[in-house]
């Protein structure tokens, strides 16, 4: 908030508005004051907003340097233009980290989705098992949501990290003709872009809460998915052990999936906020009664809880124990059925269902079952049945769309850069 | 579905996976098939999807035509498939009309904006009078956001309706290496845009339907400023009379705001349903357990709020009545006192409050107050004086505010054509 | 909504406001009358309630009989007392059956955890394995907050359906003195409780909805639970088998959670709706503008939500086949570490400490470890060691709780009939 | 949490698991142990919970006085168990005073309803005048919900506040047949009620939030009728003047409806929260992974919110100024057509209309127009008319209704002493 009044001053001097020796003293105040947080917050609530004691408190530093200076203090804005932009700066360093973060979360997911292009593992629908896929198609899947998501982030928090000035009624109107100037002056000295007046116009937090919500969403899938690997019964993945990490405090055994957990954990409390945000589109008139007073605090809770998920999964995924022989295992025990769709397509759909049938009736591999039928063996060389009951043989387009989707994630995180 | 269906059988021979003849009589029994949308919805629960006894009933349909076509109906896909690629062409048809009527709710907020840039009214902070400004303004504040919202909206919803194809396991095992070339067959068929499978990926009906709240917001932000402005004791503004709208069914003298109370009820109701979007995209592996199976019901209630709230808002702002005179007489009851940054620019912000708790204590003019203090009349002439109490002296950056949105929102219409 | 109108002409007829033929009249009508529904939810919209086309329409049938009576048609109430009322007298009945279709899901829980209780299968906490519990308790625990809500659910329900009466202002002021007996009498008539006038004060449909959401929540509760038991690898319940149920339309062989799915979805959709009705508590003045409107749409939704995962559940429950091998199979995976308490409650902590970490090292199985170790047989007699490895030496509390819960239960659902 | 472990050890000294001697110990220990607070939050989101590392840091406490009563500490309990009894204690202090404030609200605005009962004014609905009520019912009307959400609140704080205590699987299991011995001396050393394991069963939170929320909605129907009704053109009522109160930090002559706005505040965040409680009743299994590890996050959210609320708008209504006069003045600008119902009732419903129709036609007084019309005079009085105008004539059943609210508010606030 110091910041903004002291760009504001600055701004205003060289419009000539205020005098350049009072801008400065206002400046110098901005750059060392030091604020009694605590009474600042406690005046707050009874002032409706903490820029009218900030203000107070700031003009009264100012006052001692500079009495004449004090009178320029704050001139032509009105609180929300302090706290809408002292919010912007806030994110505009909070979301460049979450970027990095979430880069750093696809890339995790990239190098799997290359690594584990032939590690074959069931596929699960429902929570059932349905056929082979490879496991880097699995990281692929994880990936793609990741790679729409970062750009659309990116847009949606430079959106949300915008100027707000615009004085009392919200036209700029203690400025006259020269408030256009000041505000080019002020966007500059803050770094932010310029956006016309948004007091009422709260579009661009919501749509960023919405992002947050999303990747947090996005991120939250591999988790579950993480955690479901992680039973004991399937034990297919595990989360990176370390010291102090997932341990359980009554029962020294356990391996937890206290990362995912984490992930999984925000993903529950997401919605909720976004939903807050878009619930605060209708404000009344040039400036609403209760919508934009608490969005900080909604904000912060939506990057927080995306923080904690992406950084979370990011050490997930870079430290992921694969049990590939459980992966294997897994689908052996499902006795060939997983393979049904490449033996109705080598042979017919009939001929599938009919196999299956008997195999699951007679608790026999599928294999088994189509090599001691005539009318398979008919269609399907002994010596190739074998091959439709390799994984990779019911592939189909995982290794293109796993390709496609990493060269997506090259362009996304490019772009968000 | 019946066109999933049908465009599937097609690109399946294309392909020579299915045998031309079969793909037609599909294609045939699809174009005119009807079905018994009760009886396949109550064996929907049973079986836990509607595409279950939906490609039963085909599948039926086409063997009383030819029993050896009937063994291709569905042929490698999976019912979320059917499902989602439906939603995905029931949405590009709802969503270019919703794109319409925004941008004629748009069109006639930006006809306001050109036409009333010299109509002076209060601003209003906190439902308290804050400083004149144009209802011009006002309007191109109204716009702003739906400006931002349009290009947003258009490309979160083309990024919804895509085509989904991923078969049993989300890889299309059952086509092989001719899977790719069968998937590129069916987007141009159904002319859908590709995406790898978004069985669990469902970032993108998220992103819409927050895109969908975010339209309904900004909307419901003008049906608010409206029915405020409505009120009796105001008198500013007034929906446009018509038969059938807005009476009371026990006072017939009221004129309510009944197309505003939509676009206000809409409002309340999004941020629940878009929440619910933002909650399902945590799914189970390859298919989740409960968050895409309804989502079609949750998207359609988000589609009908947007469109409710949208075309009441249109009807209200093309047929608007604006009472200027209420307007200006509302500033007038202020007696002056909305001048006072006017006033502190031109002589000093000391002198500007002094004069204001004057006029406030002796409940005067505060124009009257200045142009009787020797202070104040050193510094601004009594012949400038009225000037400072002209609303337009107040405008600030409002006219240049409306010219940017103005400009944007030709832009932002054009992009989403 | 013609019930109310009957209801209310001959209510007023008893108080002398209308002449008894005329109000016999109305009540003649309205008995037999029936509505073009497209018709008036078309002028519905125009003129911002269902109320105000309804009415007129019922006059005009009215006026058809007699012109005289048609003027008394809805007198002295208002749109929303015919539309709350009507919403009132749909939810009594759709709540008595949600009432008996959770009774009867309590039921079915009752029943396992009465026949389970000697039913061992491992707990699991964070989806890793702790230690043995009886099915019947973890049955219980699925009881417990249905014997919670059920008294709590009928309550709100109670509180929802009552009559709404307050005339155009809310204090039924066309009735003068009257009004007292009118209220009373109309209740009489509806059968409904009397409360002041709830235009602007929607506590009842908001906690209503809330329970609504609690129930389906808690419901969902046991979905998750079967479903994750139903995987192939943990393999220790599974749905009823059926005709037409949980097939999958691309793999035969799958027996998919299509039941427990049902109140999955229901769950994710639930909190939305209801934070809905949270959301419009705060309606302007006497009568809001956008929240009671279209409470009757999200309260609809509400219940059908529940209802779907209650009566889906209750045929899940009541026909689960429990694989009580698979369950104590998955226990004897664990190599006895999940019998750990009771070791170290016999031994000691530190003891019990030291040789999990030894079993766990040598992977041999707990028991062996305990019986080879000298300090340990120094404690328990190794004739008496195996019996610690019985899983109920580790029930604990189970069984004494498991019998609270079902006492609970029948208190609970006696006090809700 | 040192609360929970020192009672533990109690209570299992008691019945004979832990020795006197070290239960005493730790009791000691815990009684005057600071523990680092920042460091504990730092090691909790490595091992998923802050108990972990706070049982670690007080075992290691423990062991400086003691290495053998350190055996012991947190002996039979777990993670959850802890925290879950940490909210519930750290809940029943914030909940009896939010209890208290909540008591504070409803006697002040009875206060209002008592003496304002002969105080007339425009009842609005859709934000447009509708019939004369007093000021008193209005009042009555805000403590009507208040009246019922009381007794509510209470029961949900009473039902979430309780002990978790079930150890690793919840069936306090390394207490063997001494467990429900322990768990009641536990209970009745921290003073909370009993109830079955509740890991997996979130309905007490859930319902405890959701009736916060309907507290703050309620709280701020008040909060949003009171801006308005302070809107400078209506100007009926005002919120208590006072130092650093709703000042505008650019507008010095303003009064803003500073309290009302936290009401509304809290009240467009709730929502949101509620259901973010009401989203974590699936919880997996024995131990959810990622639903109750942050519920104590929201839950102090939710409080703080109602708290705020509810304190804010006890004291606008303690101090609110009611200006009867303008009240009365708003009356009067509506010409009489107010008064349509009670001339309705005394004449006939055909002849009101024809008056109002006239009088609104010739913009004159509507008593005007009935006076001077010969079928009125000729059924009411020309002595009688005026007294049909009179606000009071108007009240119906307002007075009964009044008096009905502020009984139900005093057996309310004694059922929730």
């Amino acid at each position: 908030m110091a910041r903004f009044e002291a760009a504001l001053a600055q701004a205003s001097a060289d419009c000539g508005i205020v005098p350049t020796a009072h801008a400065q003293a206002i400046a110098q105040v901005c750059a060392k004051a030091s604020f009694d947080a605590k009474a600042l917050a406690s005046s707050a609530r009874q002032a409706g907003t903490l820029a009218i004691p900030f203000v107070k408190a700031l003009t009264q530093k100012v006052a001692a340097v500079s009495p004449d200076a004090a009178r320029y203090v704050h001139f032509g804005a009105t609180s929300q233009d302090v706290l809408d932009t002292a919010v912007a700066l806030c994110h505009r360093a909070a979301g460049k980290r979450l970027l990095e973060l979430t880069r750093g979360l696809g890339d995790a997911a990239a190098e799997l989705a290359q690594r584990h292009g032939a590690t074959p593992m069931l596929a699960r629908t429902l929570l059932q098992p349905a056929g082979p896929v490879p496991f880097g198609w699995k990281a692929a899947m994880w990936l793609a949501p990741l790679a729409r998501t970062l750009p659309r982030l990116r847009a949606a928090h430079d959106d949300a990290c915008v100027l707000q000035f615009g004085g009392a009624s919200g036209t700029l109107s203690a400025f006259g003709a020269r408030a256009g100037d000041i505000f080019a002056r002020l966007a500059r000295e803050l770094q932010l872009a310029r956006r016309p007046t948004w007091h009422s116009a709260r579009d661009g937090f919501a749509r960023y809460g919405a992002e947050l919500a999303i990747l947090t969403g996005v991120t939250a899938k591999i988790a579950g998915d993480v955690a479901l690997l992680m039973q004991a019964e399937v034990g297919e993945l595990s989360e990176p052990a370390g010291a102090g990490r997932g341990g359980s405090s009554s029962m020294p055994h356990k391996r937890n999936p206290a990362l995912s957990m984490l992930a999984l954990e925000a993903a529950r409390r997401v919605p909720g906020l976004a939903a807050t945000l878009l619930n605060q589109l209708q404000a009344e008139h040039e400036r609403g009664v209760g919508q934009w007073q608490s969005q900080w605090l909604t904000l912060r809770e939506l990057v927080g809880a995306a923080a904690s998920a992406v950084a979370a999964m990011h050490d997930v995924l870079a430290g992921l124990e694969v049990n590939a022989q459980a992966m294997r295992a897994n689908i052996e025990r499902m006795q060939g059925v997983v393979f049904s769709e490449v033996l109705a397509l080598r042979t017919s759909r009939a001929l599938a269902e009919r196999l299956i049938e008997q195999a699951v009736g007679e608790k026999r591999h599928l294999r088994d079952v189509a090599r001691a039928d005539a009318e398979a063996t008919g269609l399907v060389k002994p010596a190739d049945m074998d091959g439709l009951f390799e994984p990779a043989a019911s592939y189909g387009a995982a290794p293109g769309m796993t390709q496609d989707v990493l060269s997506d994630w090259v362009k996304a995180r490019e772009s968000a850069l």
